[in-house]
């Protein structure tokens, strides 16, 4: 069975994360995208960094573009609407990113694409949303972790408030817009209608928060900051130092509890009147994490991890990104994605969606495209001749 | 037009947080969600409150079911085997978040379903997927964030790891399994067939991480742990003290980073040898960060956002959920939810997929259900009569 979004064609105007990431989703599920750029530089995240052999190539860029097609484009220049015109004729779905107003500044607003694609999928994403007192802010992920509700809650009880140590807010804008694009597709095959589609990071953040937000919306529940304990708030769901390394450990039944004890070699606490109920562990936390700690201390955080769950107890030492990423479960898993790099021996490998379906192969991608990389084919594929093609590079539209 | 999934049932196996989120969203997009619990308690997240109004019905627990029926039934009984069949033979998607294999030894596998409705799509939820070598493993969130490289990420560097302060992976795995099956209704809208799928909260807790994992598979780029500076890693892309709380502040380019210092009145940084680059203001942050609040404890954090946005510097004073959630800017974009609550005066608020489709209404939604609030009439509607069902009820299959 071909992939969901096989034969579909994206037109691209993302840069830098939530509508880059969007479209990256979107073509590892089979969809065609093409990135619009700008003659000069193209997409900021190109030069995100300074190393040589990553010029115009940076990481963090090569991550969420590859296997995308690149047209550079001067979307300011009058020439530039018929070819954006064209182009939207041949395509299903246009995601972009600007601020809210600017494409329909360009000309290329829903209202008007739709005159020339009535069908079309027409996604905005931005960081407040089309509507609202604060539409034309701008947003980076940091601003609205400290907007979004997160920052007090992260860290230590005391601690000054905290940011998510990545872009969570901006990363998951995308793959929430990607997601209502991909219901956009499935409603126009049953209905036959395309749409406009408004993603705003602030609205998708707050969602991500749901298990804080809607106990607050509901009940007026303050949400608590509880540094690294679960979401049930025993004291013996939390992290505890080991001999080497910390372990976060779920002991949340009393089954659990007792589990944990033995492992441990503290049978002791089972039965300790300190320890004997939820109740009398939350009471007396403090000397409860002593006593654990004192059994924890004899094995390393990553030999607790087995043991504990060899007993039914969920435990996780603490890992790096680079201590997760070639564990076994993932190689098992084939969660990484491999690529080539365009004029060079290098390869690289990035990550799809995260989900696995059918006769999706998200394992092998085409390279990252470098800048304007298909800016000739494409503007052949569209009618235009050499010497046209030409033209437009001679006056900077294309590069 | 009707919701993408207008007409389709989901079947749900699900309990706590990943899976009823997945399937809360799947009800968002339009599906009748038949919620399957058991006799006894139901689903656990019922009683994460201990409070008599919230019996049996805590507001985690509302926040994510609104909409749903609930039919009670004991999996493990005998007899339950031809009501399962039945609700299957009338479905279009199952949703499980058992562990592995639970489901299997049930008779209600992908592969016993698939015999009764040959295009069922099938969705597992789990914590490391349903192959590898910790396939067996229990997760928590809290646990998940400790393996899946997020906790030495977050806080100031040289502090300890720190989780991020709400169950940021297990909710987003339920987001990406309501993705998942979205694509493969589309599969099946568009070629036919059902599937199995299988999604992971470890997998799609790296996803969500891109900006940091593909950097390091890509080029070995150890993630930084950067406290509560942006992605930009420029020292006026961070966290400040104001007059009255906490502003975090976005000015990345020189342009911003200008109008930042005139807006604060201090326009003798811009010519100040120390911070004429961004490389110098890298190199003397400290000074910089002196400098800035002495100029930013004049006004509030509040103050300085509207002042600085409106000068095109991003900011947003760091909020908690109660202080954002009731925003001006959310109201305008209608992003919440209502219900009722059964046997209540009370109604409540929650939040649905946080993007907006056309003529998808994710403002009003049906209340949650009791526990097994609609056992009889599904099973009426399953072809049961009465002493069917009270035969079912005295055994204490249903309830």
């Amino acid at each position: 069975m071909p992939p969901p979004l096989n034969g579909i064609t994206v037109i691209d105007f993302t840069h830098i994360m939530a509508g880059p990431f969007c479209t990256h989703n979107l073509r590892m599920l089979g969809a065609k995208v093409i990135k619009i750029e700008r003659p000069d530089d193209g997409d900021m995240m190109r030069h995100y960094d300074t190393r040589p052999e990553f010029k115009h190539m940076a990481p963090p860029f090569l991550g969420i573009n590859t296997g995308k097609m690149s047209i550079t484009l001067d979307l300011s220049a009058k020439e530039a609407g018929d070819i954006v015109l064209r182009l939207v004729e041949t395509a299903d779905v246009v995601v972009e990113n600007f601020r809210p107003g600017v494409m329909e500044r360009l000309g290329y607003g829903y209202n008007d694409l739709k005159k020339i694609k009535s069908d079309i999928i027409y996604c905005s994403i931005s960081g407040f949303g089309q509507t609202g007192p604060l539409k034309n802010r701008p947003a980076y992920d940091h601003t609205m972790q400290a907007m979004g509700g997160v920052m007090p809650l992260t860290g230590e009880p005391g601690s000054a408030p905290t940011k998510v140590g990545f872009p969570v807010f901006d990363t998951f804008a995308g793959y929430s817009a990607a997601f209502a694009v991909v219901c956009a597709v499935l409603q126009r095959e049953r209905y036959g209608n395309g749409q406009y589609i408004d993603v705003a990071m602030l609205d998708t953040s707050l969602v991500l928060m749901i298990s804080m937000v809607a106990p607050y919306l509901i009940a007026a529940d303050l949400p608590k900051k509880v540094g690294n304990r679960g979401f049930s708030n025993s004291p013996t769901a939390d992290t505890f130092s080991a001999g080497e390394g910390l372990i976060s450990i779920g002991a949340n039944t009393q089954k659990q509890y007792e589990s944990l004890c033995k492992c441990i070699n503290r049978s002791d606490l089972i039965e300790d009147r300190r320890f004997i109920s939820r109740e009398s562990r939350l009471t007396n936390e403090v000397e409860l994490r002593t006593q654990l700690e004192i059994g924890l201390r004899t094995k390393s955080a990553i030999e607790w991890e087995e043991i504990l769950n060899q007993h039914h107890v969920p435990a996780s030492a603490i890992r790096s990104i680079p201590e997760i990423i070639d564990h076994p479960q993932l190689t098992e898993r084939s969660l990484k994605c491999r690529f080539s790099i365009k004029g060079s021996n290098a390869s690289g490998t990035t990550l799809g969606t995260g989900f696995k379906l059918a006769d999706v192969d998200q394992t092998e991608i085409a390279p990252p495209p470098t800048l304007g990389e298909n800016t000739d084919e494409i503007l052949q594929n569209l009618g235009l001749n050499h010497a046209q093609i030409q033209n437009l590079r001679r006056a900077g539209i294309v590069r």
